[in-house]
């Protein structure tokens, strides 16, 4: 099942992918479950199966403008440095431990909007990631059992401003400018996804692949990194844990590539489908 | 004018302190305003100082028990290594930006209730700090408007697990325990504070004075923090910057101090009021 958050006609709904077309499920459940982030739980979800059985779409997908899937998480908690080759790649040393960063909502578009660039910097990067999405309550979640606690997978835009990130050694600074990176198209549940560490990643640049690795290529994988920060913290449902990008970044190329106006970037994952954004500069306030 | 959050009979509200007293705003404003953080918008305080001319209390302060004044704020990001003695005091250097970490809500308590040592780490350590809560939507804001743009400040235990808080060079980690740190007990209206600079701020373990410094210390004040993180991304009504602690954190003092059990912590700034918390452990999971 895939389940997706959007506008159309100017209206934030939420539904879910049936086809080349939308189920909408804001008239069915909005009552009880104002966005998806609320409809996740396992309940809803069960109920969500039970309305697609032998439905039909409302309207097409080319009708809609895509939001995040989930446009309001109270977490979004990323994964630095947890592909070996792109460790390397930044002459970096591998971690002991998870390194944790954040990024806030409004730092995200959904699936064909305009990523931006922000006037201040002129080095926007791309890192494609996967990210799983929170289901269920989670606190002291051991590793063994994590994966019950996911609702599903989507593809993650991790947009980095290089010059930012390095003011100084805390990583937030250019890990969350507005409208820097993406994440969508639609949440995969989980169900279609039973191992989340056999997915081939992928990241397109204007058509040519720049990043190319497996899931299975994280040092920490999901599972450990829900029982890790399950001790620090409770996660929600809707909270969102983007796992790391692979080696290939603009950052490291030879020269560095970095993304301008009108640049297009597609982030595949298997079992998924591809995230697509253009790239717009921002104008300087007046 | 100073506002809350709280719980009373099991029922979570939000109001202005009268006196010994509380005016419950919930049932005067709750419909259009759920919480706080909505009431904070320039409009709503204009209605809550005229609700508030000539009234009395609906009951007393000791009837409740004090939320964050901002329960869920979108944001709360906040600032290491702002003044200079404790950066003298970690042998750190000064950073030429601001050095911003995040935390999220449920890493907080109000008022009088216990903050939590994990059972992952005995060494659970104070921070304290002014807090600033954003009252109107700032994006791109000059330093010469930022204080039009605050609500008001409180006070603020950034308490830090210091082992967790050095996994990776990533402050995060040991600096969003559940429930490891403290916001209230309310917020006092910017009308109140023309000058955040100019701030007497101590922090008490068990009666001993830990910290005593002056906000006038900050390395980056109030506003060049705003016009920096608003650069970055947009500030929402209710986001909290907590803006630094001083010297005299437990992790370097001679011998360090670290909070166990029964330990009182106080947090005290002029023209705001205190903040007091005891400390339990957490019991670890069955």
């Amino acid at each position: 099942m895939k389940l997706l958050s959007f506008t159309r006609n100017g209206s934030a709904s939420f539904g879910a992918v049936l086809g080349d077309g939308v189920f909408d499920l804001q008239p069915r459940l909005g009552a009880r479950y104002p966005t998806l982030r609320f409809a996740l739980v396992a309940d809803a979800q069960e109920e969500i199966r039970r309305l697609l059985d032998g439905a039909s779409p409302d309207f097409a997908l080319s009708e809609i403008s895509y939001l995040p899937p989930i446009p309001d998480p109270e977490k979004i908690i990323c994964v630095g440095r947890n592909y070996g080759e792109h460790v390397k790649e930044g002459n970096n040393a591998a971690t002991e431990r998870p390194m944790l960063f954040p990024r806030y909502p409004s730092a995200h578009v959904g699936h064909g909007q305009n990523i931006v660039r922000p006037f201040v910097s002129d080095r926007l990067d791309y890192e494609g990631e996967l990210a799983c999405v929170i289901g269920r309550y989670a606190r002291h979640v051991p590793a063994s059992r994590a994966l019950e606690y996911i609702a599903g997978y989507t593809c993650f835009n991790d947009g980095s401003v290089r010059d930012w990130q390095k003011h100084t050694h805390q990583l937030m600074q250019g890990k969350t400018f507005w409208r820097s990176g993406a994440i969508g198209p639609w949440i995969v549940t989980a169900d279609e996804i039973p191992d989340p560490s056999a997915l081939n990643l992928s990241t397109k640049v204007n058509g040519a692949e720049m990043q190319n690795s497996s899931t299975s290529q994280m040092i920490f994988d999901i599972p450990y990194l829900i029982e890790y920060i399950s001790t620090i913290i409770d996660l929600q449902p809707g909270d969102i844990i983007a796992t790391g990008t692979p080696e290939g970044v603009g950052l490291h190329r030879k020269p560095p590539v970095f993304l301008k106006q009108g640049d297009v970037v597609e982030i595949t994952l298997s079992s998924i489908g591809t995230l697509r954004n253009a790239v717009i500069d921002e104008r300087p306030p007046a």
